[in-house]
């Protein structure tokens, strides 16, 4: 029997093993899926933010610091080249490196002084005796400002000559300046002494030589930035943030950024370059920067009647126009200023750093982070706070990647663009070369530039579209010195506004302008952008920014004493811009929200109709149709998130999910229009191209409208009518987008 | 043992059961297939095709065209809305029609002859006396012509006026006949009689207009339309296909397509519009088009001495410059020519018909198929040849999609375009109106137009993309009338060349002018476009076009007489041109060839390379960065090719498959430099932007090389070096789109 049941047990066992082999083989389930089907429906992953957070380190930042400002490091200088090699051999590095990167040189147009014959600004008498000769070199405290790389203070692109000419004060060389003094002031043949802040720095010159103005200072006023503080024993740095007597804000004095000899081409070696004469938005007289230290024996000397207050600084003497000139009680009298200005153009190879983690799924789908890698001098602050930052961002997530822990949906390409302070220079070519690829392909970009002006708040721009995915970021971090706030509760207290759908939420700015490498993703490819960083309590300083601003003081010592101890504030926005980037990269659905577009469209065509209707409809220019195109983006949005809302997307097609994020992704190219602003070189984005009114709405109309209300001419109302048909078209034509895709 | 062998048996049984039910159910699989993994890999069904070629019918599109043809329909007249109405009435038919159809209206600046003030061309004496009024209207032969819709011959956007003066004869009224006439004559206060042909229609008037010509006729020169032959009695329509002596071509006589007014903005009610003025490209001076009839009558007369032979043609007289004027024994002597043009501009409402059917996977993928509507008459084979035609393709497929026996993998668009006889208006605005909508996700635009000028082979012109996917579906087409040949095969012993890569092959033209409404697809938004036809054998007629072309013969008539009995070379065209469209939407890898684009690429850099490298570096202006972007370009299109040709791409993630299709979609809007070319409208596509000279290489390179060759001024060479920049940025920029997405 034992032996019977053992057979018919095996037998069992056998014919039960067969069953099983013919049920799991035998009948056709449906097939199975594919193994790319859970990879396309991946969702970013929350664990892994916290891992990224957690391993984001204030103390690297510090180090990637310390080796980025050990000398000065101007555009296509041997310290720039020594940058290059630093971020090549990081972003190289087997264990923390990036998949692949690589240098991209550009020849560009760069404006230098002359080693040989330092520019010069003088006070000489009527028989050629210099009375006064301002400084040529900033005043040393550290070791750092005496490295012999410290380049003069000059006004890049200002062309070399020797004007000679009767003192006048211009306030800001706004042309409005310019209008009152020449009421009373002949300004043929003068020296025009400003201020920095109100006009731009070309401006500066470009409004004055209408007048016959010969030449232009242009000083940094104690009020503006040093909150009037103006003694180094005691009040400036080393002592404080505030900027020493002799500190001389350098820059760069064109109107257009990217390189000025090869509009809209990459400035390759054979590419075609423009004659120099034929540049637009350069000074067209010499202009020269000064430290507050020789402004303050200048002014303080000049005759002519007292300036209005809104003109008046900080200095402890009248400020007058000018006799122009300096008054006849002054051991100046009767002398002029002297500029004698040295500089000359170059053709220089300028290189872009570039590092790319290849997305997995998505490898098609870029997202970019960028900062620039060139500073005037040491740059600590501006640019390589950011760059710190970035290598750090890069260090966690290379290493994550290296230890196949990790690769993004999407991929991420770094840049670390050359020659900005020239004019945004290696970031203008990147987008230049590469047009369409990244029109095509890019998802957002990210600029961290300075990543810390000061320790107090985060400060955000960017497009509307943004907005959310910063705040949910935000949201995770810590706020720097305040254990149980995040950098968005933090932020809520200093800057905020009211949202008609979210209540009050942190106001992000615009990026309307050209002030970092933003401005040829924005303006030119439509790309949706951001710019992030730290910034000050502005109830505590009036500063126009931080003071050291592109002078010999902004140091590894200064950032490290004054803006940034213990380098917690780097941490937070390396965490915070961070967490963007990985969002960005591996959502599923793209964190871009239109709906949040919608709202600030509204916003602006409420100011538009407010400020313009009444007077249009006189000119039988209707804003009906505009009115009818912000009605329907805002309608076409709610309709996408209400698809986003309610679909499963993670168990549709990935292309149902591609389709969204298409429509997410290329939303702000809607808003590109080539012909709309012919004299702005790059600006294509008929939404926040720069103005030259101060009203928060649509930049085109607002500027077509202040030129025809002044001159009433039809040629000038039509135009703003063209203004209105063309911004009509392109909101109309974003909102196609965003319906129903056929 | 019985007993025991079915205990045995059953418990076997129930075991065996049991096994497989765990086998099946207990044992888990890969999860199983969601239902959309078959769906997203689905390729083109041959079968379908097959089906479709077999319900293309003959009989249908005569159906058609008889519609279409009842009345004359011009642009905005009453006739033309019929045919809106009609296609209406087809495309929302709920048996045969689309998803969807709808009309979207246009206010567009049109230039009509005044009813009541009929053109007038006279020869008048100097005393006034009326000696000859050439025909204001056609000769009937069959009723049609006798409508009084029939549009008085004209030549819109000629300036009304009335212009008296003696006659010339300039030949085709390019500027080298000017030249040479002006030579000889004082062509001062003249009328110029110019022919068809040479010169585009608006040339004729504006080339003439600087050596003070103040009035223009043109004239269909029998040599080149109708081999020679001139009467009505036995040799021209109704006896043949030729044009009748009274017979006269209209036309637009504007250089720019699109709503003259709004340029780059659609043309809506209350869209800004440029003052007319400033309309550029226009006739300056009033210009109408006679017949033969009358031309023969005054070229006869003319005095002066005997023009070249090649600007002769088939009269049986001597061509004579003119005095000016009549000859001395002229019953014409000492008399003038007087135009009496009363010509007037409107605004007018233009509808383009629209009609769609959904894509299944990827309904954010259009591929477009469009012909314009309006005719200048009856129009049966210019444009309702093509109509008839788009009409069956529709009616097949969309019979096929209301049965739910098909939907295709992308959307499929159709247009139905107004006002192209007007300078291609409807399609214009339509491409300006969802211009970024459109350049996102279109994947090709079909055109066909006159989808048959004659029955003896096919036509094709396009991107050299879409070479193959027309050879393929030519393929499957039998020829009209020869039983065992393929379209493709009769085409290739018409009209063929040696390719490199593929052998002898049928040789498709090029779209660099703005014939019809591919101008905007190609040149304003890059997309893959081509336009397919029947036409005839060039070794037997030397006649420019179809002689009735743009008069009051071109019936139906005419069509189903003398251009295609029994309209099978119209049904070859439904065949051939539906399947590249069925192909191009239901494919799984997009059938379009980035190869075949290299290999023209190629051909051009050659043929510039031969003409012009030697003289370029004289001037220190390299051709090698263009070189090598060529290069470039083909080994990236060979690496795309084999990605395709060596993936399973049915069994890979959709995405990867996206990601090529985009690559391939989106190449030509690589080619697109909005700021290329100023001076001409909409032109953005640097390989196939028109050109002046008659090279069949790069047309900016070639027309700046032209200027600097024949100014030798700096500024021109410049010029040169400016396109070689452009084009190699643009060729390198197409690369960069086609080698590994990062």
């Amino acid at each position: 029997m034992i032996k019977q049941a053992i057979i018919g047990i095996l037998c069992a066992s056998v014919i039960l093993t067969a069953g099983i082999l013919i049920g799991h083989y035998g009948i056709v389930k449906n097939s199975p899926a594919p193994s790319w089907v859970m990879d396309v429906a991946k969702d970013v992953d929350e664990s892994l933010i916290e891992k990224f957070l957690s391993e984001v380190d204030n103390l690297n930042i510090q180090e990637n610091l310390k080796e980025l400002t050990k000398v000065p490091h101007m555009a296509t200088t041997a310290g720039d080249e020594e940058t290059v090699q630093f971020m090549l051999k990081r972003w190289q590095d087997p264990e923390t490196g990036l998949d692949e990167a690589w240098r991209e040189e550009y020849v560009v147009y760069l404006s230098f002084p002359d080693a040989k014959n330092t520019n010069k600004v003088t006070v000489v008498s009527p028989t050629e005796t210099v009375l006064y000769t301002a400084r040529e070199k900033e005043k040393s405290y550290t070791p750092d400002q005496d490295d012999t790389e410290v380049v003069q203070p000059y006004a890049a692109y200002s062309p070399a000559g020797h004007p000679k000419g009767k003192l006048v004060y211009a306030n800001q060389g706004k042309p409005s300046d310019y209008q009152l003094l020449n009421e009373t002031v002949d300004l043929r043949g003068t020296i025009a002494i400003t201020k920095y802040g109100g006009a731009g720095r070309a401006a500066k010159a470009i409004n004055a030589a209408p007048y016959g103005v010969i030449g232009v200072l242009v000083y940094t006023e104690p009020l503006d930035m040093n909150d009037g503080l103006m003694s180094d024993a005691n009040e400036t740095y080393p002592h404080s943030w505030y900027l020493p007597p002799s500190g001389v804000e350098r820059g760069a004095y064109n109107s257009h950024f990217g390189d000025l000899l090869t509009p809209y081409l990459a400035a390759k070696d054979e590419t075609y370059r423009i004659p120099a004469e034929d540049i637009t938005g350069n000074p067209p007289i010499p202009i020269q920067p000064i430290g507050f230290e020789d402004a303050y024996k200048l002014i303080c000397e000049l005759g002519g009647a007292e300036v209005p207050t809104s003109w008046r600084g900080s200095f402890n003497c009248s400020y007058n126009f000018g006799g122009p000139g300096f008054k006849s009680t002054s051991h100046f009298k009767n002398s002029d200023v002297k500029l004698d200005i040295y500089n000359r153009e170059e053709l220089k190879n300028s290189s872009n750093v570039m590092g790319v983690i290849r997305g997995s799924v998505e490898p098609d789908r870029y997202v970019i982070y960028g900062n620039h890698r060139d500073s005037w001098v040491h740059g600590a602050i501006d640019p390589s706070s950011g760059t710190s930052v970035m290598l750090e961002i890069t260090r966690v997530l290379g290493r994550m990647v290296k230890q196949g822990k990790w690769r993004p949906r999407r991929s991420i390409i770094f840049g670390s663009w050359g020659a900005e302070e020239f004019g945004l220079i290696g970031s203008a070519e990147y987008t230049e070369q590469y047009f369409t690829k990244l029109s095509e392909r890019t998802v957002a970009y990210i600029n961290v530039d300075i990543a810390v002006f000061a320790n107090a708040t985060l400060r955000a721009s960017g497009m509307p579209s943004v907005q959310d995915v910063i705040f949910r970021a935000s949201k995770q971090v810590n706020a720097p010195g305040l254990d149980s706030t995040s950098v968005y509760d933090n932020w809520i207290k200093f800057s905020n506004r009211t949202s008609p759908t979210h209540g009050i939420i942190p106001k992000i700015g615009y990026l309307s302008g050209a002030g970092s490498d933003y401005a040829a993703f924005v303006h030119y490819l439509g790309i949706a952008s951001m710019d992030i960083s730290y910034t000050y309590d502005k109830s505590k300083t009036n500063a126009r920014i931080y003071p050291a601003y592109h002078t010999a003081y902004d140091t590894f010592d200064y950032s490290s004493r004054f803006i940034d101890p213990g380098f917690v504030s780097h941490q937070a926005i390396g965490r915070t811009a961070g967490n963007v980037l990985i969002r960005l990269a591996d959502s599923l659905v793209l964190p871009l929200n239109c709906s949040d577009y919608a709202e600030i469209l509204e916003d602006y065509l409420n100011t538009a109709v407010t400020l313009y209707q009444e007077l249009l409809k006189t000119k039988t220019i209707s804003m009906e149709p505009l009115k009818s195109a912000v009605a329907r983006f805002r309608s076409a949005a709610a309709h996408l998130d209400q698809v986003i809302r309610t679909s499963d997307l993670a168990n549709e097609t990935p292309l149902k999910v591609r389709r969204i994020n298409d429509q997410l992704m290329l939303l702000d190219r809607a808003f590109l229009n080539p012909l709309a602003f012919p004299d702005k070189y790059a600006y294509r984005h008929v939404i926040w191209a720069s103005s030259s009114v101060g009203n928060a709405t649509f930049p085109g109309l607002a500027d077509a409208f202040a030129k025809a209300e002044s001159s009433n001419e039809p040629k000038d109302w039509a135009k703003v009518h063209y203004h209105l048909s063309v911004l009509t078209q392109a909101i109309d034509g974003a909102a196609n987008t965003l319906v129903d895709v056929i």
